[in-house]
């Protein structure tokens, strides 16, 4: 275990830690891993035959490609869009990467394949690649590095092109993206003047440079650019050093702050270091910032970033559900940080927060038909939000489609021991434990509607090994083969196991209410409704004619009921809730009211409240919405 | 009542109507009214004795005056500070002017008069005053209207020329405004193509140009420069057409929107201009605005602004009190507008919220010592905020020095049936009824912490007129001379009055409990205290040892009582509230629990909270304070 690699990275993954990374769990490789059936692969479905294209499509019309025409010298005229929108192309390249392993497709390859070429012709006879640069200043090259997102993009690139090595196996890309990257080694790598990007990302795509590659360098480079960060280099910027994690260095951070996207990557980032290099005090300070963000600055949702002022995670317990920023980048991030801190610490706590993080707070940035977005994802909405097709900020769209194309890449994982199931969707999983042999499952259920998962063995070798299967912590109970198992960790099954064997995994998914911490204020005297992972919402457009959303309330005493599908959202089910609803005509027009002069509370109705999945939340007409609703006192 | 004024304004006033003005009030003349005692007049001696010095001082340092000294010709040097730095100096200069009438001081008359010459010495041949334009970037002149604050500036000029005129007699100042008002009246007076500003003030500073001039078409280049937004002139600006006031022409628009500061010196203007011009459809869109802020945009202490993003007035029921925005400037600007609406109506209504924010969201923005200052005040703050001596944004501070300097203004008004008395202290009122003839009246009150309030007639024509009181809205019960009166509007007393005729009105102050209207989601199931029109509030700093504000709850049903006067204050009264404190152990680290798992609420042991005038905040240590209290259920 104690070589590094010398070629490129053997498995199809998003993240592929070398032989000798200090992971206890490691990928499964992704083309032995196949989504089959369920609202997962009904999310990938979708992606493919539809977001996919439209966000194909959608790059050409935002002038997104042109900017690159223009760079290689193919086009000419203005460049339109945001500083960063190349970064747009090449997310979306990684998604088509992922996608033409999952399942070929002559349109999509045709498609990306043209578009690599365009990012080649786009590329300086030096390697490097801006569009913004060349097009608008060549005398701004790494001038505004708190804004300019130069190595962001150039992270964005690296990564898009290690996925299409890996899923593909053509470097054309890669070779791009390296010969930036060396560019960038060339000007970064001495002289702490240089700084590093206000936005964080290259790092976390170095490091998977480094793990295809096997340069050193690009990890080097990773952890070099890292520990620059802490010492009030954007001193001078626009924001505070925390929207820039630039308050104290990131091995001494223990509170994770600032804009949530860059917090979130610079965290995948650092993770994947201490993976590779074994520095503890980074993943010390991982620890912390989890801790940090999980016990005050996390929504029910899985969202991150509470202020819509520099996108940014706020103070402890400050979740305003209305103007909750939770940014769906900030989701993915997140979800890309849990799924390194499982697999360098082998932690059902991080996959929980990925399935929490995977079906609320990220899923809800995209409608149920792929064809339109959310950029942030409140937990509320008095009057509504409508989705849009495509933003001048395109960050997230091509981001959702990325995650999507690579979602069986998150479901399994190996260890010396055996294999971990993390996420739950009828599935084939093939992979080898190394101290047995080849080893395929699959995997049959209705999760996260049904908490019945069923898993069979398919083919093993005769030889003990260890199945593990993930027990969520908000399960309030749980059986393997008909024996409860605690939540919150593994259950873990050694055994000698053979074809034919199975497991049947009894999770308890039913409707379950869930209270806020009393020091989050926002949320102060309500409720919300879980089912499984999956949180609910009540909609104004579930209610009665003539019954408003902001006057309801439900009673904390009265378990939630299954309601059925819901034909609108197709056939999602729905859960009912016994509740009031209340008039608040006796407040019209007056804010505030002396204690003694108080309207009549009268008019409260008994009522049912149809709840429906938040993230299939604004997929209907427009109108409020709540996650957190008032308890009946 | 047709004719225009042809000279001068003939009252000291910071609002002076024309003859012809739709007004059903009018300004006393400042020169008949003295706040002698009290907490106001303890306001406006530390203002004089430490704010406007410091002010000085602070200009000085922060090279806000430099800026017009290099434009002068008479430094050199880099320009420093924000784009609108320039407008400091001219509010500072509308506060000494206001001061120097109030009270003759050698030293600040000194200071004024250099400063006046230094403006008159920076201004260019054409007229035009703008020390960025001048210093930085000639070419910049009138291009960056969205932005650039030229007029905006220009209307703080203005309105200190005036004010200087006034106070003082002295002129030079503002023949220095009316020559740029010249010149941006023949710039902008024609062709629609050239906007206005973003950032609404000159409006309400060119009526009162029209006042004190006699010119009417100043009062015409601010109807023009007001007709122009509301069409998306701003389309293409950082924010949305909302920030600038620009979704729909102001006679149209129904809803109080966007950047605060903004929004309420437009409405102040707007007011002024439908006085001036009976203009109906202005002042049908003022009121509607003002209903519209006063249902759902008002913060309690009168504060306005619930998003950092974009300094901005939210969503109806948006009032996050721990994010509140309510920037000093916008309760002043509040002040102005509330102080125009109520001589245009007469409703007690607008003297009831111009009482509510100027002892609550204005005071709140100095500190007891006159040495720092707020720019937002919060209805909550979990770890405490630490006052600034001055920001790089000082727009805050000089405003609050020439609100303070002026306050006697906003005391009383008269009409042709006598004298209206809108906010009480120690103070002496000379003034004419026009129906009647001279009137001199002494107020002596403990007001706002006693609600006992004499009235003594010190000299009065042998004639009947009306005194009119104001009985606040928020007055669970109120007597004239022991004869109850009704809340929320004027006690009118028609008399034949004579020297030597007193009244005495008892107001109910005692401390009382308010709720929110359960829209308001930021503060479902809190309550607020209240003590005649002080707002307040709970500071960590007087808990006992050990007991977090985080955990304390109050009893909804039990009185609060007065506590006695809080030495560290200055002796400002105190009051007790019954609650409790909650151990809050048993979340640490959890955000969400089933409420099937939730810990005991066990160790809610019975206490009593010191609660504070929420004006005083943040003037002991840095601690955790709260207005909203969680009720006890």
């Amino acid at each position: 275990m104690d070589e590094l690699p010398n070629a490129a990275a053997e498995i199809v993954a998003s993240v592929a830690p070398t032989a000798s990374a200090r992971v206890r769990l490691r990928p499964v490789d992704g083309r032995g891993v196949v989504i089959r059936d369920g609202l997962l692969a009904e999310r990938q479905r979708v992606n493919r035959e539809v977001t996919l294209l439209r966000g194909a499509e959608e790059l050409e019309r935002a002038g997104t490609l042109d900017n690159l025409r223009i760079a290689a010298g193919q086009a000419s005229g203005d460049r339109r869009g945001m500083v960063f929108s190349d970064s747009d192309v090449y997310k979306w390249l990684e998604a088509a990467a992922w996608e033409l392993e999952r399942e070929p497709s002559p349109e999509l390859e045709a498609r990306a394949r043209e578009t690599v070429d365009l990012v080649a012709a786009a590329q300086e006879p030096d390697g490097y690649l801006n569009s913004w640069c060349q097009v608008v200043d060549p005398a701004w090259r790494w001038t505004n590095l708190e804004m300019g997102h130069e190595l962001y993009c150039a992270g964005h690139l690296i990564q898009a092109g290690v996925a299409f090595e890996r899923a593909t196996g053509d470097a054309s890309l890669l070779a791009v993206a390296r010969r930036f990257a060396d560019l960038i080694d060339d000007v970064f790598r001495t002289g702490p003047e240089k700084g590093t990007d206000g936005h964080p990302e290259i790092e976390v795509a170095l490091v998977e440079l480094f793990r295809q590659t096997g340069e050193h360098r690009y990890l080097d480079l990773a952890g070099t650019l890292t520990a620059r960060r802490g010492h009030g280099l954007f001193a001078e910027g626009r924001f505070d050093l925390a929207y820039y994690q630039d308050v104290e260095p990131v091995r001494e951070a223990h509170s994770i702050v600032g804009h949530a996207v860059r917090a979130l990557y610079l965290a995948a980032g650092v993770t994947d270091i201490y993976a590779e290099t074994g520095d503890r005090a980074l993943l010390e300070s991982m620890l912390h910032q989890w801790e940090d963000m999980t016990s005050a600055k996390l929504y029910l949702t899985g969202g991150v970033g509470s202020r819509h002022y520099g996108e940014a995670i706020g103070d402890p317990y400050e979740l305003p559900p209305d103007r909750a920023y939770c940014e769906t980048c900030a989701s993915i991030a997140s979800i890309m940080w849990n799924w390194r801190m499982l697999l360098v610490t082998g932690g059902s706590r991080f996959a929980d927060l990925l399935e929490r993080t995977l079906y609320n707070g990220f899923l809800s940035g995209l409608s149920l038909d792929g064809e339109s977005f959310f950029y942030s994802n409140p937990l509320q909405s008095r009057n509504g939000e409508r989705r849009h097709h495509w933003n001048p900020v395109a960050c997230c769209p091509p981001n959702i489609m990325r995650l999507l194309a690579s979602l069986h890449h998150y479901l399994a994982t190996v260890s010396e021991a055996g294999v971990q199931v993390h996420q739950y969707a009828s599935s084939t999983i093939r992979t080898v434990v190394p101290a047995a042999g080849p080893v395929e499952l699959a995997v049959e259920t209705g999760y996260p509607w049904s908490g019945t998962v069923t898993v069979d063995v398919v083919s093993s070798v005769d030889a003990e090994w260890t199945l593990s299967l993930r027990i969520p912590a908000w399960a309030r109970a749980a059986t393997v083969d008909g024996e409860p198992v605690a939540s919150g960790d593994y259950a873990a099954l050694t055994r000698r196991w053979r074809a034919g064997d199975r497991v049947v995994l009894e999770i308890d998914v039913s409707p379950r209410l869930t209270a806020p911490n009393p020091r989050i204020d926002a949320v102060r005297g309500c409720v919300a409704l879980e089912r499984g992972p999956i949180v609910y919402c009540v909609e104004q457009h579930d209610l009665r004619p003539g019954t408003d959303l902001a006057g309801v309330a439900v009673d904390p005493g009265a378990d939630p009921v299954e309601n059925g599908p819901v034909d609108e959202l197709g056939g999602l089910p729905g859960v009912a809730l016994a509740g009031v609803a209340r008039d608040l005509e006796g407040w019209r027009d007056s804010e505030y009211r002396d204690v003694r002069g108080l309207p009549p509370t009268a008019s409260a109705r008994a009522t049912q409240l149809k709840a429906v999945p938040y993230f299939a939340w604004a997929n209907r007409q427009e109108g409020g919405m709540r996650v957190w609703l008032p308890a009946v006192v």
